[in-house]
């Protein structure tokens, strides 16, 4: 199934090398296609690591290696494999990635933990251990490529190449961020998965690139949903090579701390952004804003619990200012809320205030902004200072024609 | 737009009059309609009430009454409003209710509190007082009718009536019980949500009468979903006339309590099917059963969170015996699992066993059951004693196009 690239593309943006990254693709085959699907990344010494991974407790080995090896914190290089997830594979699936560890680590002259394996595609199926080896022997040999190739190559059924840039200054250095991502939704034909990395010459000590890593993920990739289906291989890493040359970030005391924590946090929302915008069947890009709750970690289960039900998505996909549905979903969502005090909006107007529709609402604008492919949804608990913000898309006959209709 | 017939519809069941109950209907016109939408059960003086209702935070204020008025455990009166929620209409949704509940009571003699109300329907609309005064005024006056006309008259947008019928022996005594249910999932266009009543002549006290709704609702409507969208409207109500004439049952000690405690659960475990076998788009029917969970609950939600997926729902739907999906939905649960001993079947027959896939695994029998209407799907953990099972349907073009392609 050829699926068409969705409504919702951005191009890919320019990006800049990044000093002490370099990147390279080759075709392992890991299925039958003539395409790149195997991922290397040559990190400079001193590179610091992060990690967050998915919280599926049957995760696959890339995972649970993944979350040991970012315990020390350094990396060498990068392995991502296209086509296969690896997950659910029991120890065969163990000694593919270690073999993948071994070859690429006796190569740079590394340690085995330096080099970090992610794998994204079909699940229950060993990565097949003699592919891998011919395809990363000709991986470490192949010319260098750019953003733009190595954002296809970790691609399953993505519709679109998705990267984002940023920059930060460190004092008097200007520092850069580049990050690919891939995914269509958490989920997608086969199991699928969203696979993240951002790349950046900063210099940052790892536990404390760790600790902005996980901030800008609670605010970012934690906030999207297209079906809230959570894979078995969710992923995201965060590079820092230190080649930029400015005084090391060890904390929030170090200057430039906030500035890189900002740029890291835009190129990561940027990034999460692409993954809802190539939801599978998606036609319009949702983000709903929720404010007034408890505090911001109960806006954020709000916004999912709205994002995430089918009778929100599909109304929307519909173009219907179904507030009622919003009720609905914000009062499943089993954070504290007051349906007195509940206001909903859509692009601005409030259809719905302190529990009762508003008097002479007037529907037209309302309908007009649902005609549109980026819609605003807000909602306002009343009860507090919490604010968050989720993004998702619509549910459509061609999530279900992805899914169903198609054999994987 | 008109709703054909569910695919997985049974044909209403002969149920026999209950001593103690009887039913009318009138039309209330609370939409643009020529039914009967008002349904008034008139029960006998001593008859013991029990209930349970959602968790909503947003719930509709009939639900809020209804929480109050259970602790009485006393009841004359069940009156149900379909065509209208009153759910999210502030005071003047609350004046409808008791004006309903004062009407009632004045012409029967009775409390106000011993009259239930319940709505269903569109949301965000005050029950319209004028329409309720003169509905309620007719269907006081009206003739008797049968299950199936009152069962008719509750629903809103489900594809057939829908009741069940149990009998259990308490001493030398028959006592029999009659329920009614309507819902095409928690969810339908409007926020139509579910509603479920059982009637018995046996002889029960109030405060046990509860707690066996209680056990049964853990095991029948807390096991199902088509969408896991809740409402703010959801209710089930037991309603015992005590005429069958037997000593009456006060706990556990007393005899024929586990007699009726059975019959009790069978008929709530049938009419929860009736819904899911409605729910909106459904083609196939499909029991989930979790077993080797830490314990019941726990299983109860990996049961759930398989059954919720839109991945396995669209897998399911495409005939898909996808094991891979199951593995994230089971992952995703966030309950105790281990993927090292997780196994997944289809129709009995294991496709996965202990984390990997079966060797020689042979399709062909899982795809001949993948095409019928009753699925079964098995999820073993193994890692503990808990079990469950979980109804639910398959995700298909059918609930995009009664949720999205039209509006409500």
């Amino acid at each position: 199934m050829e699926l068409s690239t969705s409504p919702l593309a951005l191009p890919f943006p320019e990006m800049p090398s990044i000093e002490g990254v370099t990147l390279r693709v080759a075709r392992a085959r890991y299925k039958e296609w003539d395409r790149y699907d195997l991922t290397f990344v040559e990190l400079s010494e001193g590179t610091s690591a992060a990690g967050v991974f998915t919280q599926s407790a049957c995760a696959s080995t890339e995972v649970e290696l993944g979350r040991e090896q970012i315990k020390e914190g350094s990396a060498r290089a990068l392995i991502v494999n296209a086509g296969n997830s690896n997950a659910f594979t029991g120890h065969r699936g163990a000694e593919a990635v270690e073999q993948i560890m071994a070859q690429v680590s006796e190569e740079m002259g590394c340690a085995p933990t330096q080099v970090f394996v992610s794998s994204t595609g079909v699940i229950g199926v060993p990565l097949p251990k003699d592919r891998a080896r011919e395809g990363v022997a000709n991986v470490l040999s192949a010319q260098p490529c750019g953003w733009e190739d190595a954002a296809d190559a970790i691609a399953t059924t993505d519709t679109f190449a998705k990267g984002a840039h940023g920059s930060a200054m460190i004092g008097d250095t200007r520092t850069e961020l580049c990050g690919i991502i891939k995914g269509s939704g958490m989920i997608a034909p086969d199991m699928a998965t969203m696979l993240g990395y951002i790349f950046t010459d900063a210099d940052i000590a790892p536990a404390f690139l760790q600790e902005l890593l996980n901030g800008a993920n609670a605010k970012t990739y934690s906030c999207i949903t297209v079906d809230g289906d959570t894979s078995t291989s969710d992923t995201v890493l965060a590079f820092a090579t230190g080649k930029a040359g400015h005084a090391r970030i060890e904390n929030w005391d170090s200057p430039g701390a906030d500035a890189f924590a900002a740029a890291l946090t835009d190129v990561c929302r940027q990034l999460a952004q692409l993954v809802v915008r190539d939801g599978e069947g998606a036609s319009k890009f949702i983000a709903v804003q929720v404010s007034g709750a408890n505090n911001d970690e109960s806006a954020r289960r709000v916004g999912l619990a709205v994002a995430n039900s089918p009778l929100v998505k599909t109304a929307i996909a519909g173009e219907d200012a179904n507030w009622g549905r919003v009720v609905m979903a914000v009062g499943k969502a089993g954070e504290p809320a007051d349906r007195d005090k509940l206001s909903i909006g859509f692009g601005g107007v409030w259809a719905a205030r302190n529990g009762v529709p508003v008097e002479d609402y007037d529907e037209a604008p309302v309908a007009e902004h649902l005609k549109g492919a980026e819609i605003d949804l807000t909602v306002d608990l009343g009860i507090g200072d919490g604010a968050a913000t989720v993004w998702t898309c619509d549910l459509t006959h061609g999530y279900i024609s992805i899914n169903a209709d198609y054999r994987s």
